[in-house]
């Protein structure tokens, strides 16, 4: 058994049996591997961006890692981006990349570059495998530093002579690291601070956001007055009609301030106190009073879920059933194309337990607050800002929520960073709807461009438009097997939106906003 | 003046007056100060990994740096393959990344990364300026080091309040650093050995390709009985009718042996020893014999034209004529799409002075040598190995050589990593001539897997065939604002690269081969 062949045996027994890769010349071993070992999905991307960005949803809605397979330094260059968007959003992913023979590197071959060193800022564990007979157990360490609270990208590079050597050696799968639960100090301090009266707010992200812990987190709510928010960018919200709400705290820093004026207290459930995303001349870095009060009741690594269970017992509060279930705005929008009307089609159409990825950017301001009654979902988010996640996360969401709707919602200039992921979505039938929002600009640069008070000229204004040449979705996605359209009006995107849900495989609207 | 408008008004004293760009939230000072100060060119592309390879495609052609501008770590990130492939060029690029405000760095925001630990691996020079006074020096070093022989890329991270907080001050350009000229011993030692009459190569790269210097190689190969050749990949080989030619060393391990068997010296030009481009089991990563010795003439960093000028009078070579100028196969090919019958239309159709950007890969093999006789051109290669960097180069090539025709020979698989370059093409109405040849598949790689033993099976080749659904060239170049068409006969072929290569603006042939 060669290096490769250990790998793709431990990884399945590890239960990771789907692989994003874009493989190259020095990954043909693995190749290999995976051709003569049957039970691992392999998924390909026409773009680094398009792999790692896939293995960051697809663990979101399955649960577990997938791995991804890269090729060599740059092959890592061009998945980075996603990879820093999935450690924010704390995904577990095995990232495998290829690389060099390890007696090839002294000579410095062109694509030669510093593949730990790229590695090493988005992961959370990364190894080089320097000989065939370890290639197995650093995989199955791999998986184990993926899938260790709160989860993060564990970075296995392989030199191809490590994978064509013989002497490979499957490795049983490690014991999952156990989640620290929070110190009685930590709960019995929230516990206090909610019961001064003062004004409180409960910021949740992560595993906070799953059911069971919003249930525990309203019942903290209703039995102390305090508020509850989510971070700005979550990687995964369940919500919809029957189901615990939560808002999330605002993107710009003025009405995240406004939200958060006169509160007392924070504590945090899984998140570091709130910072804006970027800083502005003369404003402060923190979006809430100056006197407030941080206190943490679980760090990002500790059991998030078991915290907020015995902060509600301690509090002794009672069950709180969900408000209101019944939906609202069951009506589809007509008329003009708003932010608004946009999410009230979405809210009367979203399928039954779809999946909603939001890379909306500026014009989406509308669509979180609005599907809150919508048919129950799950609803992705960019975590980290590095934009061009949009189109992998629905991909990678697909192949792991089989049988549930993908509804993506992408802002033009975003999705131009990675649409190779259309043709995926067209090779693998996937059930994705993705929402083109053509504004045909870098709308939140113009924002931010005038914040920065100037009046802009001609130079400025061409930097931040994308207008010219008009990009024509309908046939971008038409030239990677994707069928599309194209609404300028409400009523044709409502038809559209209708219809793409009903019909399998990916469907692309140019909404011309 | 704040830290930007210092930065502008230095790289413009410094020459540098062409930006290309994708900015982001914390650069919007920087987009104020283009706003306000003329004489800067700025180009809009929609991904990093145009912006970067369009920066080495400008100075390749132009002689001098442009200036990228780009988002936080992330969007760094999405250009270091082709900065890696400028670094593997040795082309001056200044590489400017903003990034979050100093004192907002602690916060770790979403975006928040490490921008220098990723710049580092391709640059020669990394600084983040820390505060508005330092910007404009710090920016008359980037273009320093940036040039300073033999070239390559100056990083400099401009942390957002660096750019809007007063006190900038514009630099002075600083005297370029001086080109060291090779020892007395290495001209000696190298004359010893051509004169020994032992089978000796000379190889070349770098500046060595410019048509003075490739004079006097043929000169020095002609008195002694040497050969010539350049290596595998180059940034720039100035050739065609009426021009010194030069053969390159061969892409894969077997051939290049062949082709370097017998050789017993090996005189580097610029360039390190050669090695094969990956390793293969059981096969050396050193195409020449084994008992060839290699002497160093000049290192990359030093002065290869003089060099070699001071070697050829050493040798009191006397000056060789070019050979046959008479245009041959002056007729365009009919008949099967081969690789030889491309390059005879190529051959005979290629504009004068034209640009030939070359990221074919499998099928461009007959290229190269088949337009040996061509009218004038220059030859632009992928030097790192990271595919995905044609488009961005020829874009960046028709920036940088105005009134010249750019025509890129584009394997379709490496386009579908950067095809928003078509749209920067469109935007800037650049004279470039796309040849995308569609094979539909990763062909290389097959040739690989093959190479690997394994009779490959359907996971394998499913990872190295793009032909699931086929892509349509024609339609994502439309898209995109370019026009196109498909031509699936070399008499369809021939007529659409006489027409694209008239008329104005960029054109795509989509060659089904």
């Amino acid at each position: 058994m060669n290096g490769a062949e250990s790998l793709v045996k431990t990884l399945l027994a590890c239960g990771v049996d789907t692989c994003f890769a874009n493989p190259g010349t020095s990954e043909m071993h693995f190749v290999a591997a995976l051709d003569r070992i049957p039970g691992m999905r392999c998924v390909l991307g026409m773009f680094e961006g398009v792999v790692t960005g896939a293995a960051d949803g697809y663990a979101r809605m399955a649960g577990k890692p997938a791995a991804t397979l890269l090729h060599c330094g740059p092959g890592l260059a061009n998945g980075l981006a996603n990879l820093h968007n999935a450690r924010r959003a704390q995904t577990p992913i095995v990232n495998i990349i290829g690389d060099q023979a390890t007696y090839h590197r002294p000579f410095d071959a062109p694509l030669t570059a510093d593949t730990e060193g790229w590695a090493r800022p988005v992961s959370v564990w990364t190894r080089t495998a320097t000989h065939a007979a370890a290639v197995g157990a650093a995989a199955a360490a791999a998986v184990q530093a993926a899938c260790a609270a709160p989860g993060g990208v564990a970075s296995l590079i392989l030199p191809s002579d490590v994978c064509w050597d013989a002497g490979g050696q499957v490795a049983a799968p490690l014991a999952p690291i156990p989640v620290p639960k929070v110190s009685p100090d930590a709960v019995q301090q929230a516990a206090r601070v909610l019961r001064s009266g003062q004004p409180t707010l409960l910021l949740l992200t992560g595993s906070a956001l799953e059911q069971a812990s919003l249930a525990d987190a309203h019942r903290i709510a209703a039995a102390t007055n305090a508020r509850l928010l989510s971070t700005t960018a979550n990687a995964r919200t369940a919500r919809g009609r029957g189901r615990y709400a939560v808002e999330r705290l605002p993107y710009f820093g003025d009405a995240a301030r406004a939200k958060l004026a006169g509160i007392r207290n924070i504590i945090l459930v899984g998140t570091p106190a709130p910072a804006t995303f970027f800083a502005y001349p003369g404003k402060s870095a923190r979006p809430y009073p100056e006197d407030a009060v941080i206190h943490v009741l679980a760090r990002p690594e500790e059991d998030l879920a078991e915290a907020l269970s015995r902060l509600a017992a301690e509090l002794n509060a009672p069950r709180v059933d969900v408000p209101d279930t019944e939906p609202r705005n069951q009506d589809v929008a007509t008329g003009t194309i708003t932010s608004q009307s946009v999410a009230r089609t979405l809210s009367a159409l979203l399928p039954d337990q779809a999946v909603v990825v939001d890379e909306s950017v500026s014009f989406g301001h509308a669509f979180y607050p609005g599907t809150e009654h919508a048919a129950p979902h799950d609803w992705l988010q960019i975590t980290g800002g590095a934009i061009g996640d949009g189109l992998p996360l629905a991909l990678g969401a697909a192949v792991g929520a089989p049988g549930r709707r993908v509804v993506a919602l992408q802002a033009d200039g975003s999705g131009m960073y990675t649409p190779q992921a259309l043709w995926t979505m067209a090779r693998e039938k996937l059930d994705v709807t993705v929402v083109v929002l053509a504004n045909r600009k870098y709308a939140i640069l113009m924002h931010e461009l005038s914040s920065v008070g100037a009046n802009p000229g001609k130079t400025a204004l061409d930097m931040l438009d994308i207008g010219n040449p008009d990009l024509d979705w309908v046939k971008i996605a038409n030239g990677m097997g994707v069928e599309a359209a194209r609404a300028d009006n409400m009523e044709r995107f409502n038809d559209l939106f209708a219809l793409a849900n009903r019909r399998p495989g990916p469907f692309v609207i140019e909404l011309v906003i």
